[in-house]
This record gives C-alpha cells, structure tokens and sequence, in this order.
C-alpha cells in the first residue's frame, strides 16, 4: 500500500467491506472485484491475491495504530485512549474485522504479532506503568493490560451494542467522551496525570 | 444437544477444536468426521449439517453462561464475575470460537442476540446498576456495560495473551481472582455489596 493508486484504494475499500460484513473465508476475490468494479486480475497484480490484500490490510491498520500510539508520547492516558477510539470510530469496519481475523491461529498472525502487538504491549506498559520492558509487569498489571485492551477493543467486538446514531459526528464524539472517563477511572491510578 | 450421547460428544468436542482452530468457514463437514472419528452421515443425522450443528454449539453455551448468570442472584457482582471465569476458562476453546463468530452478521446471530444477548445483558444491568430494564440504563451506564462485556471477553478475544501456565488448576484459579480484583475496583461503586 506504498504508492497510493485510485484502483488500489478501491479494492481495499471493497475488501474491507466485505470482509467486514462476511468474514474472510467466506469473501472471494471474484467478490472483492465485484463490489470494487474493477476486473479481477488487478487483485492478483497488486495483491498477489487475496491472502495478499488481507496481510496489506491488516499491516497497514497495525501499523497505523501503532504510530497513533507514538506520537501521544507525553500526552496524558486519558488524550491517548481517545485518539486510539477516535480511530478506531473513523475506521469501523477495519477495526471490526482486523479483531476478529487476529483470534484464528496462523503463520501471518504470529509475525504480527511478535512485531506490531508486542510493540503495542510495550508501548501500553510504558504508558500506564512507566515500565520499559513487557516481562518487567507484574502479574497484576498484565491482568490490567489484558482488560484495557477488552475495553478498547468492546466497541468493536459487540457489534450489536453500536447504535447507528454514533455514526454522526457528535455522536462519535459524546461516545468517546463518555467511553473514555470511566476507562480513566478504572486506570487513572495507575497512569501518570 | 438434549439427549447426551458419546457419539454427538465425540462431534461436539472435535467442531469446537476445529471451529477453535480454523474458524467456522474453514472447516468442513469432513474434517470433523475425520477429527471425531465417526462416518460423517452421522453429523447429518444428529446436526442436519455443519450449520445445525455450529448453532446447537453456540446455543448451548449461551443457555449454560445465561443460566450461571440467572443462578447467581443475589450474590454478589464480585462473585458472579469469578463464576462466569471459571466457566469461560473451563471452556477456553468453546468461549474464545464463539466471541469471534458472533462478531459476523447473520440470520441466525440476529435471533440469538434477540433472546440470548438481550436477557445477559439485562441480568448485567440489574446486577450492576439494580435496573429492571436495559433500556432505563444511561448512556454513561450502557458505556460501562459495554467495557464490563469487553473485560470479561479480552482472555478469550487476544488468545495470544494466555500462557499454557493457566491451564492448570492453581493458576487458573489464581488468574481468576487477580483478573476479577481489577474489574471489581472499576465497578465496586456502581454494584451493590
């Protein structure tokens, strides 16, 4: 997803569309080409297929969140658990899907996640715990990590509780207002503020 | 799932290791004939086909966490989150394909949110915020429910977080109880005891 092209951003919107609304074992390619217009070998010639188009996806949205995640360095628990919502909102289905697709063991998963999720990890400890290395937490604050990742991850993981009023733009924001405070509560303990 | 019998145990057993593993749409009515060891006309006569057979699965583990749930009233929020743990960890495989299936819309998810979902989340909303009707809860208490679901699902969402550890009996118990202390923190205001 280097070079950004018109057809490229087309098949990745289609893909996730699709992925989203049917999973990935249950999507083809011939699908993807469908819903994005295009003519099926430009899937294979940008892709390699659509193994190929998956990992681009999921990398990128990984990727993405990941330099979210470093560039609130210094910024308050709070102010970063909100712009992590705030993309995630902006990015629903993508959200949705990548979530879902990481709970089936593979080979792509696992180079995912000793790269991107470990990093994540890292990056989350250091934030909430002024840790520097994931294996210093203690057995308690790696439970506290796992469930910060539950409530970061619930909006996307219950869909039937999004109601399609948060779809507005106010309503995004008063959902991430709201959804943010109690996070904050439960952790604000624990985070330098 | 009414009248127990080896062999539907056998397929039971051998579509939830699958499903587990491989995901829903990637298995298929033979590899779980071959995986349990039986003819597969068999997942036919009992199941009516891999679709029967993936809804008697996932209706019979709603049923038993909505009947733990209904079991523990009057008990208290601290005591009712350790139960359905134990029930979760008891059935890690079981608990972790059924999250994730539920996050693809359909026919049958929709009939299932309906009934099953709807009465979790009122028993939830009664134990947490003693409210006869979900729809009487706040906005700022619907976001509280949602992350109490996100919790409660983040063991068996982010499977790469479990340590084979666990599995035994002391650290099962012992994740239990610290993974319940945490969410106890967060919502010992809002629940009664």
């Amino acid at each position: 997803m280097k070079k950004p092209s018109p057809t490229k951003d087309k098949v990745i919107q289609a893909a996730v569309n699709l992925f989203f609304q049917k999973g990935y074992h249950a999507t083809s390619v011939r699908d993807i080409a469908k819903e994005a217009e295009i003519n099926i070998s430009l899937i294979s010639y940008y892709f390699e297929g659509k193994q190929g188009l998956f990992e681009a996806i999921v990398i990128d949205h990984l990727e993405t969140k990941l330099n979210l995640l470093q560039d609130c360095h210094g910024e308050s628990f709070h102010t970063t658990i909100k712009k992590i919502l705030y993309y995630k909102m902006d990015n629903y289905q993508l959200a949705c899907f990548v979530h879902r697709e990481m709970m089936i063991d593979s080979t792509f998963l696992r180079e995912v996640l000793v790269t991107y999720i470990a990093k994540e990890d890292y990056l989350w400890a250091s934030i909430l715990f002024q840790v520097e290395d994931v294996s210093d937490l203690s057995y308690e604050q790696e439970m506290k990590l796992i469930q910060l990742k539950g409530m970061l991850q619930a909006p996307f993981t219950t869909p039937w509780n999004q109601r399609d009023e948060r779809r507005t733009k106010d309503a995004k924001r008063y959902f991430v207002e709201t959804y943010t405070a109690h996070i904050n509560r439960c952790y604000g303990a624990d985070s330098h503020q």
